[in-house]
């Protein structure tokens, strides 16, 4: 834990000199874990995309399946998680900023005002369908005056966000992008998910001040992993973290009417992909190996 | 049925001459059926607003249990609704204008841009949750701005809708936005519903054209109607028919997970009471009690 500024300037001199030794102490370590400890954000994405992901997901965070999930302000059913995060003040929920609108008969437009995020949208009036179109085409403005929107509607539906990322990536897709992420994100003092990479997006952490927190590895299952190696492919991912910190991202779902109409011939990230998540992370086994491998279950609250 | 203008004066002539006369028949005469037919149009309300919702109307459109549908083009599941229109170039799907947003954990906003419409938005930025308060705040300039942009949404979306209804009434709540209703209607050439009444609002009528069909009557389940009695309920209805044009008004739905959560803390016009009229309109039942009292059904189609 950082020391925190009590009293005059004795105290400020404290603060910073054990803060510069800090920089060389781990993530874990700066939380009073050992600094080989592995760090783990089990995350829920996409809640208030549809009934059936946050009735899921719902379930899941009260289960201690998941540590932490965030939520898509432009989707309908934000008010749904309004109340969940109302009657749940301890739940770790962020918001998962959204400039995409990705699914085929089912879609949803910005929070701002149309005429002033008009790069943001599709023929359609709708948000983009995919971070290709959405990378070409938005505004960096644009994106900055949305995505401050989403966080401002959230925090008027009395939602207390813990953290930001971002969905499909698309605040991760260009330079400009991601600066406006992170500094909404820094106006809003809010942690929020950025990666450590080793290609040449690497340069762009260094708009990160010393304080915020950087994720060193993400586990997500991905189209090339069959329905029955679900399991087997977590538990991989579970034997095989390293000392850092890392998040899991799931995708959580029950695989019924409404969310197989919502992801109509999208198998990828569809209903069944989100009732295999689920039925994961709820599972004992799931519970079982974190605690095989000594992987210690962390929130984004930790991190604020 | 009307004579088509064919070919020159004469014709003009004579279409005219019995237009004259026409105004002396009755709906039912104009379109060829006899002077004291019983014309029913069966109606579906709130298309696009849930998938469950689509789901049973589109299977109640294919059985014939209802000849005629309207969308609500601010929801999400408008594409839902427009590949099923394109499918089924022959349903009878026009547009029920929307200018609220009545569910408590699930809501919609505008389609025009909201700075443009900000008197149609409540607090949180979505439509009104109730036909009261929007009755009071909306500028009737506004609501014809958005009305007319969900008109061109829905065409883009490649629907081509027959008719024109009132969600929640809104647009039947103050005369200016019943007449902002009516220009609307004629500019487009679209039929629109509108009901003969007996108390001051039949001066509203008054803006109809000459043309414009009149319902007689509407039948729909109400509050008081206990969920055993639903179908002896609409039998008496239908029994009762009298002479000239009347539409039956039903809310169908597949009562599941997703309705009941739309519908959540709201019997009325809820999941179970979707069910209900699903059951009833796609009963044997049902069509038997139109046969038996000589009820001719009818299309908004027919009128346009």
């Amino acid at each position: 834990m950082y020391p925190r500024k009590l009293i005059g300037l004795i105290v400020v001199f404290l603060l910073v000199a054990p803060g510069v030794r800090a920089q060389t102490k781990t993530l874990a370590e700066r939380r009073g874990y050992p600094a080989d400890a592995k760090l783990l954000i089990v995350h829920a994405d996409d809640l208030a995309v549809a009934h059936s992901v946050d009735a899921a997901s719902f379930d899941a965070l009260d289960k201690g399946g998941v540590t932490s999930a965030s939520i898509m302000v432009p989707c309908p059913w934000l008010k749904e998680v309004a109340a969940y995060a109302k009657d749940h003040p301890n739940a770790d929920l962020g918001l998962h900023l959204t400039l995409t609108s990705e699914w085929k008969t089912y879609r949803w437009g910005s929070v701002e005002s149309k005429d002033k995020v008009s790069s943001l949208l599709d023929p359609s009036g709708y948000l983009w369908p995919e971070t290709g179109p959405a990378a070409q085409n938005i505004k960096a403005e644009e994106a900055e005056r949305e995505i401050r929107a989403q966080i401002e509607r959230a925090i008027a539906a009395g939602i207390h966000p813990t953290h930001l990322d971002s969905h499909m990536g698309v605040l991760f897709s260009r330079p400009d992008l991601f600066a406006a992420y992170v500094k909404v994100a820094h106006d809003y003092h809010l942690p929020f998910l950025a990666v450590r990479v080793a290609d040449e997006r690497a340069k762009l952490l260094s708009l990160l001040s010393g304080k915020d927190p950087i994720v060193d590895s993400i586990v997500m299952a991905n189209p090339s992993v069959q329905a029955g190696q679900w399991k087997e492919s977590y538990e991989n991912a579970v034997k095989n973290l390293k000392p850092g910190l890392s998040e899991m991202i799931v995708h959580l779902g029950h695989d019924d009417a409404e969310l197989q109409a919502v992801t109509i011939d999208h198998p990828d990230f569809g209903s069944a992909w989100r009732q295999r998540d689920y039925d994961f992370v709820t599972s004992p086994d799931f519970k079982k190996m974190l605690e095989e491998n000594h992987v210690i279950l962390v929130k984004w609250r930790d991190f604020k």
